[in-house]
């Protein structure tokens, strides 16, 4: 018998990104492993076993999936968004890398998903349009000085930033410090959005301009992008203006 | 009659891709606009008219699109990938900022979907597991330089780097001068993907060294990951080698 390790992406918040490849994934598990609340997101199915875990454990949670596949075992282990970004496909990666040899010829499969940046991107238009960049406001795992240089490069060279893990109640000062640094670099009016629980019902998205953001807007399901000097802001009577990022820099024209 | 545009993501490559959010609005629409190979993987239904273009003329398309949903038709304008990547969300926003009032009011939906570079990534593990940009080598539309400046910036601040659209018939040398580029920034060592038609049948993924990385190796369905010096190779007996970004910078501990 041999055992398979599916990391499956479930999309950002809501069925109807729920890829096909990540229904079949899900469908084919003996065991399903995962955050909690993205477990409950999967319809049960009879003689498939659930194992909820605590949002911390990314490591052990990651480890556990490995030794029951390596058991013989179809396992899912699933993620919010996009598993390669920000998630746990990263943390399976590393338990391989330090673990038993034998999971090294294990079957791994990685089920890509639409990540919180371009749910959230399409509600407002093509905030991504352009050049841009993921980033992680954690610093539980990275010096928060590695941060601000990141936040100085991107926005120095025109990217377009989301921030992922922007707040948390172990980490209240951090939004709040990275608009400030951007402060630096961005002009006032660059466009901010606040993206929270995108797919969900109980779905929050806001735009504001960078001297206005508060980072009290943001909790830890929100997903924030700060445009680049070139993102622009369409009004739109009676209806949510849109924000998008143009594929020809200023004063070039195709 | 009031009309409406979504501008739908396909995903990368593969129907194993495409969203229930997706499939939905291809089977509403009255007529479906798009590159002709993306609409090519769009199944035919009666009553659907279709309207399918060269890749060079986005503006026009986009434009063609909101006329006919003005006009009060359901409208689908298929891009592959994330519509909101380097696709046509942007230039949707764009033709909207310029054209007739009426486009401001009109219904428009964009669609996400699984952008290439999540595709590629989950084909190898977790290239894009920390932070890390998309970054477009297409000088059309943005002076070289400012490209240059990008690479320097996102490789000096240790992102992982996505290239999209790396080289084509009308430019030939931008892949390799990039490459040159990065060598100044970054180990030889560090890690490049080739990911090529990614979930199609005629898929090709490799993974070699800046040291080692051949322009050539590169068409234009093909998309480029660079790692940081933190992305890690993992030998594995018998499978392809797993390429991952840890969560942890090095030298930090959860």
């Amino acid at each position: 018998m041999s055992g398979q390790l599916a990391v499956v992406g479930l999309g950002a918040g809501d069925a109807r990104w729920l890829t096909p490849e990540a229904q079949a994934a899900l469908a084919a598990a003996d065991a399903l492993y995962g955050y909690g609340p993205y477990l409950d997101r999967v319809p049960s199915r009879p003689a498939q076993t659930r194992h909820p875990s605590d949002n911390r454990e990314e490591g052990e949670r990651a480890a556990a999936a490995l030794r029951h596949a390596a058991d013989g075992a179809r396992v899912a282990l699933v993620s919010g968004g996009d598993p390669g970004v920000f998630a746990m496909a990263a943390a399976v990666c590393a338990e391989i890398e330090a673990g038993p040899d034998a999971w090294r010829t294990l079957d791994v499969v990685i089920v890509p998903g639409v990540t919180a940046m371009l749910a959230v991107a399409a509600r407002l238009g093509a905030p991504l349009g352009h050049d841009f960049c993921a980033l992680s406001l954690s610093d539980n795992l990275k010096p928060w000085e590695r941060i601000e240089q990141r936040l100085d490069a991107a926005a120095g060279a025109g990217f377009v930033i989301a921030l992922y893990n922007p707040t948390s109640r172990a980490r209240p000062w951090q939004l709040g410090a990275a608009f400030d640094r951007l402060r630096r670099k961005l002009p006032a009016s660059t466009p901010v959005i606040f993206g929270r629980a995108v797919g969900r019902t109980d779905e929050a998205i806001a735009v504001t301009t960078l001297a206005e953001a508060d980072p009290a807007a943001a909790d830890m399901a929100t997903l924030v992008i700060v445009g680049s000097p070139e993102t622009r802001v369409i009004a739109r009577p009676g209806r949510a203006p849109l924000v998008y990022t143009p594929r020809a820099a200023q004063g070039v024209t195709a």
